[in-house]
Protein backbone atom coordinates (compact mmCIF):
# COMPACT_ATOMS: atom_id res chain seq x y z
CA UNK A 1 0.00 0.00 0.00
CA UNK A 2 2.77 2.33 0.59
CA UNK A 3 3.35 2.57 -3.19
CA UNK A 4 -0.04 3.37 -3.71
CA UNK A 5 0.51 6.38 -1.19
CA UNK A 6 3.84 7.62 -2.80
CA UNK A 7 2.19 7.94 -6.22
CA UNK A 8 -0.26 9.65 -4.88
CA UNK A 9 2.23 11.96 -3.48
CA UNK A 10 3.90 12.50 -6.65
CA UNK A 11 0.84 13.10 -8.59
CA UNK A 12 -0.27 16.08 -6.29
CA UNK A 13 4.07 17.21 -6.61
CA UNK A 14 4.08 16.47 -10.19
CA UNK A 15 0.51 18.96 -10.45
CA UNK A 16 2.39 21.38 -8.57
CA UNK A 17 5.78 21.27 -10.46
CA UNK A 18 2.83 22.32 -13.60
CA UNK A 19 1.47 25.00 -11.65
CA UNK A 20 4.90 26.39 -10.94
CA UNK A 21 6.07 26.20 -14.92
CA UNK A 22 2.57 28.06 -15.43
CA UNK A 23 4.11 30.86 -13.00
CA UNK A 24 7.24 31.25 -14.67
CA UNK A 25 5.73 31.19 -18.22
CA UNK A 26 3.72 33.76 -16.81
CA UNK A 27 6.60 35.85 -16.11
CA UNK A 28 8.37 34.92 -19.11
CA UNK A 29 5.50 36.14 -21.32
CA UNK A 30 3.97 39.04 -19.59
CA UNK A 31 0.92 37.84 -19.27
CA UNK A 32 -0.57 39.54 -16.12
CA UNK A 33 -3.08 38.16 -13.56
CA UNK A 34 -6.03 37.69 -13.67
CA UNK A 35 -6.02 37.05 -17.57
CA UNK A 36 -5.35 33.41 -18.52
CA UNK A 37 -4.56 34.19 -22.27
CA UNK A 38 -3.02 36.49 -24.42
CA UNK A 39 0.50 34.64 -25.29
CA UNK A 40 0.16 31.23 -27.02
CA UNK A 41 3.21 29.92 -25.04
CA UNK A 42 1.58 30.93 -21.28
CA UNK A 43 -1.65 29.58 -22.96
CA UNK A 44 0.08 26.19 -23.45
CA UNK A 45 1.85 25.69 -19.81
CA UNK A 46 -1.75 26.88 -18.51
CA UNK A 47 -3.81 24.07 -20.76
CA UNK A 48 -1.37 21.35 -19.35
CA UNK A 49 -2.06 22.12 -15.99
CA UNK A 50 -5.58 22.57 -16.29
CA UNK A 51 -5.67 19.41 -17.98
CA UNK A 52 -3.89 17.73 -15.36
CA UNK A 53 -5.85 19.39 -12.56
CA UNK A 54 -9.03 17.66 -14.32
CA UNK A 55 -7.50 13.97 -14.07
CA UNK A 56 -6.24 14.63 -10.47
CA UNK A 57 -9.33 13.64 -8.94
CA UNK A 58 -10.14 10.19 -11.36
CA UNK A 59 -6.54 9.00 -10.19
CA UNK A 60 -6.82 9.79 -7.19
CA UNK A 61 -10.19 7.34 -6.63
CA UNK A 62 -9.26 5.26 -8.76
CA UNK A 63 -6.01 4.34 -7.55
CA UNK A 64 -7.11 3.30 -3.99
CA UNK A 65 -9.98 1.79 -4.80
CA UNK A 66 -8.48 -0.42 -7.51
CA UNK A 67 -6.17 -0.94 -4.31
CA UNK A 68 -8.65 -1.69 -1.96
CA UNK A 69 -11.18 -4.14 -4.02
CA UNK A 70 -8.42 -4.95 -7.03
CA UNK A 71 -4.62 -5.04 -6.22
CA UNK A 72 -2.54 -2.53 -5.03
CA UNK A 73 0.45 -4.02 -7.23
CA UNK A 74 -1.55 -2.91 -10.16
CA UNK A 75 -2.81 0.25 -9.10
CA UNK A 76 0.69 1.39 -7.89
CA UNK A 77 1.77 0.16 -11.64
CA UNK A 78 -0.89 2.03 -13.71
CA UNK A 79 0.03 5.26 -11.32
CA UNK A 80 3.54 4.83 -12.57
CA UNK A 81 2.72 5.11 -15.97
CA UNK A 82 0.08 7.77 -15.41
CA UNK A 83 2.65 10.11 -13.95
CA UNK A 84 5.02 9.32 -17.09
CA UNK A 85 1.98 10.00 -19.23
CA UNK A 86 1.72 13.51 -17.59
CA UNK A 87 5.31 13.84 -18.43
CA UNK A 88 5.31 12.95 -22.10
CA UNK A 89 1.69 15.10 -22.33
CA UNK A 90 3.78 18.49 -20.84
CA UNK A 91 6.64 17.80 -23.59
CA UNK A 92 3.78 16.97 -26.30
CA UNK A 93 1.92 19.79 -26.10
CA UNK A 94 4.39 22.75 -25.39
CA UNK A 95 5.67 21.60 -28.51
CA UNK A 96 2.96 21.73 -30.39
CA UNK A 97 -1.02 21.45 -28.92
CA UNK A 98 -1.33 18.99 -32.30
CA UNK A 99 1.23 16.66 -30.20
CA UNK A 100 -0.90 16.22 -27.13
CA UNK A 101 -2.52 13.50 -27.83
CA UNK A 102 -0.13 10.31 -27.32
CA UNK A 103 0.98 11.93 -23.88
CA UNK A 104 -2.93 12.24 -23.31
CA UNK A 105 -3.44 8.53 -24.15
CA UNK A 106 -0.80 7.20 -21.56
CA UNK A 107 -1.97 9.16 -18.60
CA UNK A 108 -6.17 8.92 -19.28
CA UNK A 109 -5.60 4.67 -20.07
CA UNK A 110 -4.36 3.83 -17.10
CA UNK A 111 -6.69 6.14 -15.50
CA UNK A 112 -9.64 4.48 -17.35
CA UNK A 113 -7.86 1.15 -16.23
CA UNK A 114 -7.96 1.74 -12.81
CA UNK A 115 -11.41 3.22 -12.62
CA UNK A 116 -13.06 0.27 -14.54
CA UNK A 117 -10.73 -2.28 -12.85
CA UNK A 118 -12.02 -1.20 -9.11
CA UNK A 119 -15.80 -1.52 -10.40
CA UNK A 120 -15.37 -4.65 -12.31
CA UNK A 121 -13.51 -6.09 -8.93
CA UNK A 122 -16.84 -4.59 -7.07
CA UNK A 123 -19.17 -5.85 -9.60
CA UNK A 124 -18.06 -9.39 -9.01
CA UNK A 125 -17.61 -9.20 -5.10
CA UNK A 126 -21.37 -8.24 -4.95
CA UNK A 127 -22.28 -10.86 -7.72
CA UNK A 128 -19.66 -13.92 -5.73
CA UNK A 129 -20.38 -12.38 -2.04
CA UNK B 1 -19.35 1.26 2.42
CA UNK B 2 -19.10 -0.27 -0.34
CA UNK B 3 -22.29 2.09 -2.37
CA UNK B 4 -20.15 5.09 -1.13
CA UNK B 5 -16.76 3.91 -3.10
CA UNK B 6 -19.22 2.99 -6.22
CA UNK B 7 -20.53 6.36 -6.02
CA UNK B 8 -17.39 7.96 -5.82
CA UNK B 9 -15.93 5.70 -8.91
CA UNK B 10 -19.14 7.00 -10.95
CA UNK B 11 -18.50 10.82 -9.96
CA UNK B 12 -15.17 10.53 -11.26
CA UNK B 13 -16.43 8.11 -14.30
CA UNK B 14 -19.26 11.17 -14.73
CA UNK B 15 -16.41 13.67 -14.79
CA UNK B 16 -14.14 11.73 -17.35
CA UNK B 17 -17.42 11.16 -19.55
CA UNK B 18 -17.88 15.25 -19.39
CA UNK B 19 -14.24 15.68 -20.22
CA UNK B 20 -15.03 13.57 -23.59
CA UNK B 21 -18.10 15.66 -24.45
CA UNK B 22 -15.70 18.80 -24.22
CA UNK B 23 -13.24 17.18 -26.71
CA UNK B 24 -15.91 16.04 -29.04
CA UNK B 25 -17.30 20.16 -28.77
CA UNK B 26 -13.98 20.52 -29.67
CA UNK B 27 -13.85 18.90 -32.40
CA UNK B 28 -17.64 19.91 -33.78
CA UNK B 29 -16.98 23.50 -33.23
CA UNK B 30 -13.29 23.57 -34.47
CA UNK B 31 -12.04 25.47 -31.27
CA UNK B 32 -8.06 24.65 -31.52
CA UNK B 33 -6.25 23.67 -28.49
CA UNK B 34 -5.08 25.68 -25.83
CA UNK B 35 -8.29 28.32 -27.00
CA UNK B 36 -11.17 27.41 -24.51
CA UNK B 37 -13.30 30.12 -25.57
CA UNK B 38 -14.56 30.95 -29.37
CA UNK B 39 -17.67 28.94 -29.87
CA UNK B 40 -20.63 29.04 -27.36
CA UNK B 41 -21.57 25.44 -27.96
CA UNK B 42 -17.89 24.57 -26.93
CA UNK B 43 -18.02 27.31 -23.99
CA UNK B 44 -21.05 25.79 -22.72
CA UNK B 45 -19.62 22.17 -22.45
CA UNK B 46 -16.23 23.15 -21.43
CA UNK B 47 -18.52 25.02 -18.13
CA UNK B 48 -20.06 21.92 -17.80
CA UNK B 49 -17.06 19.80 -17.10
CA UNK B 50 -15.17 22.92 -14.99
CA UNK B 51 -18.11 23.74 -12.89
CA UNK B 52 -18.36 19.69 -12.19
CA UNK B 53 -14.14 19.92 -11.53
CA UNK B 54 -15.15 22.63 -9.02
CA UNK B 55 -17.28 20.66 -7.29
CA UNK B 56 -15.83 16.81 -6.79
CA UNK B 57 -13.50 17.66 -4.02
CA UNK B 58 -16.33 18.78 -1.51
CA UNK B 59 -18.24 15.76 -2.59
CA UNK B 60 -15.60 13.29 -2.35
CA UNK B 61 -14.52 14.72 1.04
CA UNK B 62 -18.46 14.85 2.40
CA UNK B 63 -19.24 11.51 0.79
CA UNK B 64 -16.45 9.65 2.99
CA UNK B 65 -16.26 11.90 6.39
CA UNK B 66 -20.39 12.02 6.49
CA UNK B 67 -20.17 8.22 6.16
CA UNK B 68 -17.32 7.86 8.62
CA UNK B 69 -19.21 10.49 11.49
CA UNK B 70 -22.55 10.35 10.33
CA UNK B 71 -23.98 7.23 7.76
CA UNK B 72 -22.89 5.76 4.93
CA UNK B 73 -26.43 5.09 3.80
CA UNK B 74 -27.14 8.79 3.83
CA UNK B 75 -23.50 9.67 2.62
CA UNK B 76 -24.45 6.96 -1.25
CA UNK B 77 -27.70 8.03 -0.77
CA UNK B 78 -27.43 11.56 -0.90
CA UNK B 79 -24.07 11.00 -3.91
CA UNK B 80 -26.72 9.50 -5.98
CA UNK B 81 -28.94 12.71 -6.13
CA UNK B 82 -25.52 14.55 -6.80
CA UNK B 83 -24.29 12.20 -9.98
CA UNK B 84 -28.54 12.59 -10.90
CA UNK B 85 -28.22 16.30 -10.55
CA UNK B 86 -25.32 16.86 -12.43
CA UNK B 87 -26.71 15.09 -15.23
CA UNK B 88 -29.81 17.23 -15.03
CA UNK B 89 -26.92 20.28 -15.18
CA UNK B 90 -25.73 19.29 -18.35
CA UNK B 91 -28.95 18.70 -19.91
CA UNK B 92 -30.31 22.35 -18.68
CA UNK B 93 -26.63 24.07 -19.47
CA UNK B 94 -26.44 23.20 -23.20
CA UNK B 95 -29.99 23.82 -23.83
CA UNK B 96 -29.34 26.95 -22.67
CA UNK B 97 -27.48 28.67 -19.82
CA UNK B 98 -29.83 30.72 -18.22
CA UNK B 99 -31.44 27.08 -17.35
CA UNK B 100 -28.56 25.76 -15.36
CA UNK B 101 -29.84 26.45 -11.94
CA UNK B 102 -31.87 23.53 -11.28
CA UNK B 103 -29.27 21.09 -11.91
CA UNK B 104 -26.89 23.24 -10.10
CA UNK B 105 -29.00 22.88 -6.80
CA UNK B 106 -29.77 19.01 -6.76
CA UNK B 107 -25.88 18.76 -6.93
CA UNK B 108 -24.44 21.56 -4.78
CA UNK B 109 -27.35 20.59 -2.31
CA UNK B 110 -26.46 17.19 -1.70
CA UNK B 111 -22.71 18.21 -1.10
CA UNK B 112 -23.49 20.93 0.92
CA UNK B 113 -26.01 18.64 3.15
CA UNK B 114 -23.12 16.19 2.89
CA UNK B 115 -20.48 18.16 4.41
CA UNK B 116 -22.46 20.23 6.98
CA UNK B 117 -23.80 16.55 8.13
CA UNK B 118 -19.98 15.63 8.65
CA UNK B 119 -19.43 18.87 10.50
CA UNK B 120 -22.32 18.31 12.87
CA UNK B 121 -21.53 14.68 13.86
CA UNK B 122 -18.28 15.69 14.61
CA UNK B 123 -19.57 18.33 16.26
CA UNK B 124 -21.82 16.16 18.49
CA UNK B 125 -19.35 13.53 18.77
CA UNK B 126 -16.78 15.85 20.38
CA UNK B 127 -19.52 17.63 22.90
CA UNK B 128 -20.88 14.31 24.28
CA UNK B 129 -17.51 12.58 23.91
CA UNK C 1 -7.60 12.33 13.41
CA UNK C 2 -10.56 14.00 14.11
CA UNK C 3 -8.72 17.84 13.74
CA UNK C 4 -7.38 16.50 10.04
CA UNK C 5 -10.95 15.63 9.04
CA UNK C 6 -11.99 18.95 10.33
CA UNK C 7 -9.38 20.80 8.21
CA UNK C 8 -10.37 18.97 5.35
CA UNK C 9 -14.30 19.19 5.65
CA UNK C 10 -13.23 23.11 6.25
CA UNK C 11 -11.11 23.03 2.96
CA UNK C 12 -14.12 22.43 0.72
CA UNK C 13 -16.28 24.36 2.66
CA UNK C 14 -14.07 27.41 1.79
CA UNK C 15 -13.87 26.18 -1.83
CA UNK C 16 -17.05 26.03 -1.99
CA UNK C 17 -17.76 29.81 -0.06
CA UNK C 18 -15.60 31.15 -3.22
CA UNK C 19 -17.68 29.58 -5.51
CA UNK C 20 -20.16 31.55 -3.83
CA UNK C 21 -18.22 34.92 -4.23
CA UNK C 22 -18.18 34.18 -7.39
CA UNK C 23 -21.69 33.34 -8.06
CA UNK C 24 -22.53 36.89 -6.34
CA UNK C 25 -19.68 38.79 -8.53
CA UNK C 26 -20.83 37.66 -11.59
CA UNK C 27 -24.48 39.00 -11.03
CA UNK C 28 -23.15 42.23 -9.20
CA UNK C 29 -20.39 42.76 -12.66
CA UNK C 30 -22.91 41.30 -15.16
CA UNK C 31 -20.86 38.76 -16.93
CA UNK C 32 -23.14 35.95 -18.28
CA UNK C 33 -22.38 32.27 -18.25
CA UNK C 34 -20.57 30.76 -20.03
CA UNK C 35 -18.05 33.48 -20.09
CA UNK C 36 -15.29 33.93 -17.58
CA UNK C 37 -13.73 37.12 -18.46
CA UNK C 38 -15.16 40.75 -19.28
CA UNK C 39 -15.21 42.09 -16.01
CA UNK C 40 -11.76 42.74 -14.06
CA UNK C 41 -13.99 42.28 -10.60
CA UNK C 42 -15.04 39.13 -11.70
CA UNK C 43 -11.57 37.69 -13.19
CA UNK C 44 -10.29 37.95 -9.65
CA UNK C 45 -12.47 36.50 -7.71
CA UNK C 46 -12.57 33.81 -10.33
CA UNK C 47 -9.04 33.20 -10.34
CA UNK C 48 -9.12 32.95 -6.79
CA UNK C 49 -11.69 30.19 -6.78
CA UNK C 50 -9.45 28.90 -9.69
CA UNK C 51 -6.32 28.68 -7.73
CA UNK C 52 -7.73 27.37 -4.83
CA UNK C 53 -9.21 24.35 -7.02
CA UNK C 54 -5.58 23.72 -8.05
CA UNK C 55 -4.17 23.59 -4.31
CA UNK C 56 -6.87 21.47 -2.91
CA UNK C 57 -5.77 18.04 -4.53
CA UNK C 58 -2.53 18.50 -3.12
CA UNK C 59 -3.55 19.81 0.51
CA UNK C 60 -5.68 16.87 1.07
CA UNK C 61 -3.66 14.10 -0.25
CA UNK C 62 -0.64 16.22 1.67
CA UNK C 63 -2.67 16.30 4.66
CA UNK C 64 -4.10 12.63 4.67
CA UNK C 65 -0.26 10.71 4.07
CA UNK C 66 1.19 13.29 6.69
CA UNK C 67 -0.98 12.32 9.32
CA UNK C 68 -0.56 8.96 8.28
CA UNK C 69 2.75 8.97 8.35
CA UNK C 70 4.48 11.65 10.02
CA UNK C 71 2.04 13.04 12.48
CA UNK C 72 -2.10 14.11 12.42
CA UNK C 73 -1.02 16.85 15.02
CA UNK C 74 1.09 18.83 12.48
CA UNK C 75 -0.49 17.19 9.99
CA UNK C 76 -3.87 19.20 11.26
CA UNK C 77 -1.70 22.55 11.98
CA UNK C 78 -0.23 23.09 8.89
CA UNK C 79 -3.66 22.92 7.25
CA UNK C 80 -5.07 25.46 9.49
CA UNK C 81 -2.78 27.73 8.43
CA UNK C 82 -3.37 26.88 4.47
CA UNK C 83 -7.18 27.52 5.50
CA UNK C 84 -5.60 31.16 7.19
CA UNK C 85 -3.46 31.95 4.03
CA UNK C 86 -6.13 31.21 1.67
CA UNK C 87 -8.37 34.05 3.12
CA UNK C 88 -4.86 36.18 3.39
CA UNK C 89 -5.10 35.51 -0.45
CA UNK C 90 -8.69 36.05 -1.17
CA UNK C 91 -8.37 39.44 0.41
CA UNK C 92 -4.80 40.56 -1.22
CA UNK C 93 -6.08 39.25 -4.70
CA UNK C 94 -9.43 41.01 -4.71
CA UNK C 95 -7.36 44.73 -3.58
CA UNK C 96 -4.86 43.94 -6.02
CA UNK C 97 -3.80 40.75 -8.36
CA UNK C 98 -0.23 42.14 -7.95
CA UNK C 99 -0.56 41.00 -3.70
CA UNK C 100 -1.44 37.92 -3.92
CA UNK C 101 1.78 36.48 -2.98
CA UNK C 102 1.91 36.54 0.56
CA UNK C 103 -1.14 34.57 0.76
CA UNK C 104 0.03 32.26 -1.75
CA UNK C 105 3.08 31.64 0.10
CA UNK C 106 0.99 31.33 2.92
CA UNK C 107 -1.15 28.39 1.67
CA UNK C 108 1.14 26.85 -0.92
CA UNK C 109 4.00 26.99 1.54
CA UNK C 110 1.84 24.33 4.34
CA UNK C 111 0.80 22.41 1.36
CA UNK C 112 4.49 21.81 0.24
CA UNK C 113 5.69 21.25 3.70
CA UNK C 114 2.99 18.60 4.10
CA UNK C 115 3.60 16.64 1.15
CA UNK C 116 7.42 16.64 1.60
CA UNK C 117 6.76 15.83 5.26
CA UNK C 118 4.89 12.63 3.96
CA UNK C 119 7.53 11.59 1.42
CA UNK C 120 10.49 11.90 3.67
CA UNK C 121 8.25 10.04 6.48
CA UNK C 122 8.20 7.03 4.22
CA UNK C 123 11.34 7.20 2.44
CA UNK C 124 12.68 6.77 6.06
CA UNK C 125 10.27 3.76 7.15
CA UNK C 126 11.50 2.56 4.00
CA UNK C 127 14.90 3.06 4.56
CA UNK C 128 14.78 2.08 8.59
CA UNK C 129 12.27 -1.03 8.24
Amino acid sequence: MVWVDIVALLAVAQLAFFSMLVGAARTRTRVQAPATTGHPEFERYYRVQMNTLELVPALLVGLYLSAKYWSPAWAAGLGAVYLLGRFVYLAGYVKDPARRGPGFGLSFGPISVLVVGALVSIARGLLHG
